[in-house]
């Protein structure tokens, strides 16, 4: 992509309202309009970054046997009355609205009513037990304050699972692959080591749920680790999840965490309140069991965006990164330097490598390192007028400020690896 | 895929209040589920023709330079009060909600004001133009009535693309770049022969939009086409169309249509109205020029399903079938049939080739011979003891019916070219 042909600009200056640092980068950096509080467009840029880590989500849960489909927005009430969370007493985010002829329809924060009233049609024996489906679903959540960018909006991007199951024994061993398959999504995401499952509040079938919290420093949430990181609990269930594991509350240090993940069995509770039932081998009907499981997608950018970002702007991972090199070229009055750089960015196209190309001619020199420093992309390679008499290229790597300078032939030598 | 393992079913019966040729056959093989009228999940199967769509749709909108983003449906009242667009009196499809501090927002149904909007701030000089961007955005109608299927949802899916000019002629050029697009996306889709750039109703700035109709039976248009197919008028402004093309109207003939696409000049009329404004080579502020095409990428896929699909079941275009081959695995419970079958399964799939195996051992020839049918993938391929004795398969071209015995070697001959 030519950076002289995206419609976004770098800004400096951010909405006044906006005190998140994730959603001021984003924004400055032109990945992200705001809309309103909690309301955030993605541009081109952002929406790179957002398909990146729904692709890896998408491929992990392919291979837990997932299957993709996707829900609705609008939901009737009849659905959720079945399980008491139509009304506001008990969820209190729901946006309603209504048809012309007045009935009263939902917009959807979460989706386990509308998976399993949908699959009453499709299961009818344990043979046709487990089940696993997901999406990536705009969720509308009427937050009473949005203050945290896109690390909690009111309209986001969620990748919801829903795993249903005829034994209490097939949920657990499935809701044990699955907590396997988030590890490794977090460590492709580049946040693996610093990302612990966490003890979190239950409901009526489980004491307690399971959150992936990440060491973060915006975070919302406490969470107490034990020394050598095998305990992690969540501050809301501290006194309960060290009694159950018996550890002792002086082992564990607190630390801020933002969750990336929460995890749920919900066992036969909604088979029991929307007489959702399977027949098991001996023709008996019983109620489904069913879990869940959710990445905040949106969420999570604005992790990384919170996590890594530094004084100078994004610094994104690259399993995420929009675009792998961010090509600056300086000097591209000079006909034969300009004539370069295009060369180097067919070539590094041509090699399958994603590259933003700064082709801009009338920007300056250090408006374009402040603008790259400001995107983040992983490396930035620069060239120059200097560099095409030396045959090398400056060769700046994001996260650690290291600088090579490297012939053509290291270049692609390195990237093409 | 396995169809042991996708989790839909096929059904003989629709829900009741179901009208629709294109609802009826997409729930009975599995591709949608209904929530309530007008609303549809899209299932593994629904999922995958969708984004086959999407990505046709996708590669020519990025060919003429679009670029892909995602906007919000929460929209603030003030953005669409500038140009009167808020009234339920001039927009009657409109869903509203509240914020928990009662602040009145919309769900949008269409993204001009929120585009130029957004734009204002990217937008500051001629140079800073044209542009042209574009989303698959689920889009929310209220319709009064929900009789066509997924043809017209309250909650749908289109690719609108909105281009921004600094003058009329540039506004114009572009504007017939995207017909060509357009014209080549339905030809991709296997429709090219059968739609029409047809003159339709225009607004303050045109007096006519275009709208790109496609013979359909189930259409809810009536278009006024000349013999030799050059015009295309729809009936709503034939008298006025026919007037300003100097055609007669008796050398139209009128015949049934469904909508599948529609682009609309506004000229510099929301830039009045919102005061989006550009400097132009003379240092002058002027308004932007505007333009928007849009493309149903739900109501395409129920037009495909209405048109191509026969007493059996649904007909899909290779293009956007959820998969080239249904192999069709007979004899299964004979152990050498099953081996060869999960071979030919494995070999297909490293071929590269898209295929759904019907590998259920219970199920009689009939019953996936039927299903195979209400499916409608491309190609059947049979595999059965006979075939196995003769080393053929019988290979039916779900369109056409046409029966052909191929050796391995020709079957792989066949589809990997």
């Amino acid at each position: 992509m030519r950076q002289s042909q995206l419609f976004t600009k770098t800004r400096k200056e951010v909405p006044a309202d906006e005190a998140a640092k994730n959603a001021q980068l984003l924004i400055r950096a032109g990945y992200v309009h705001k809309v309103m509080a909690g309301v955030y467009a993605y541009t081109p840029l952002g929406l790179r970054v957002l398909e990146k880590i729904k692709q890896i989500v998408r491929e992990e849960m392919n291979a837990v046997g997932g299957q993709e489909l996707i829900m609705t927005s609008l939901q009737p009430k009849e659905v959720w009355e079945g399980t008491g969370r139509w009304s506001e007493e008990t969820v209190d985010v729901w946006f309603k609205t209504k048809l012309q002829d007045d009935t009263e329809l939902g917009l959807a924060w979460s989706h386990e009513e509308a998976i399993v009233s949908m699959m009453a049609q499709y299961v009818n024996s344990y043979k046709d037990l487990p089940i696993s489906v997901y999406q990536f679903q705009t969720k509308l959540r009427n937050e009473l304050r949005a203050k945290s960018g896109i690390m909690r909006g009111r309209e986001f991007v969620m990748k919801d699972m829903y795993s249903l199951h005829a034994t209490k024994e097939d949920m657990d061993q499935y809701y044990d692959t699955v907590i396997e398959a988030y590890k490794r999504i977090y460590e492709r995401l580049g946040i693996g080591m610093d990302t612990f499952v966490t003890f979190a509040s239950g409901g009526a079938f489980t004491k307690f749920s399971h959150e992936f919290q990440t060491l973060c420093d915006a975070g919302e949430d406490i969470l107490y680790i034990s020394d050598d990181k095998t305990v992690a609990v969540n501050e809301e269930v501290l006194d309960d999840a060290t009694k159950e594991i018996g550890v002792s509350k002086e082992a564990l240090s607190p630390t801020k965490t933002a969750e990336v993940g929460n995890i749920f069995k919900f066992g036969t509770e909604k088979g029991e309140q929307m007489n959702v039932t399977f027949k098991d081998a001996d023709g008996e009907e019983k109620p489904i069991y069913l879990a869940s499981y959710g990445v905040g997608i949106t969420r999570v950018m604005g992790v990384l965006a919170e996590k890594f970002g530094d004084e100078k702007g994004l610094v994104w991972p690259e399993a995420v990164a929009p675009y792998k090199i961010h090509l600056v070229g300086l000097n591209l009055e000079d006909t034969e330097v300009k004539d370069w750089a295009e060369g180097v960015y067919s070539s590094l196209k041509d090699a399958g490598i994603e590259v933003l190309f700064d082709d801009r001619v009338e920007a300056r020199a250090g408006e374009k390192f402040g603008d790259s420093d400001l995107l983040g992309l992983p490396y930035r390679v620069v060239v120059s007028k200097k560099g095409k008499e030396n045959g090398q290229f400056e060769v700046v790597t994001r996260a650690t400020g290291e600088v090579r300078q490297l012939s053509e032939e290291e270049l692609f030598a390195d990237f093409t690896n």
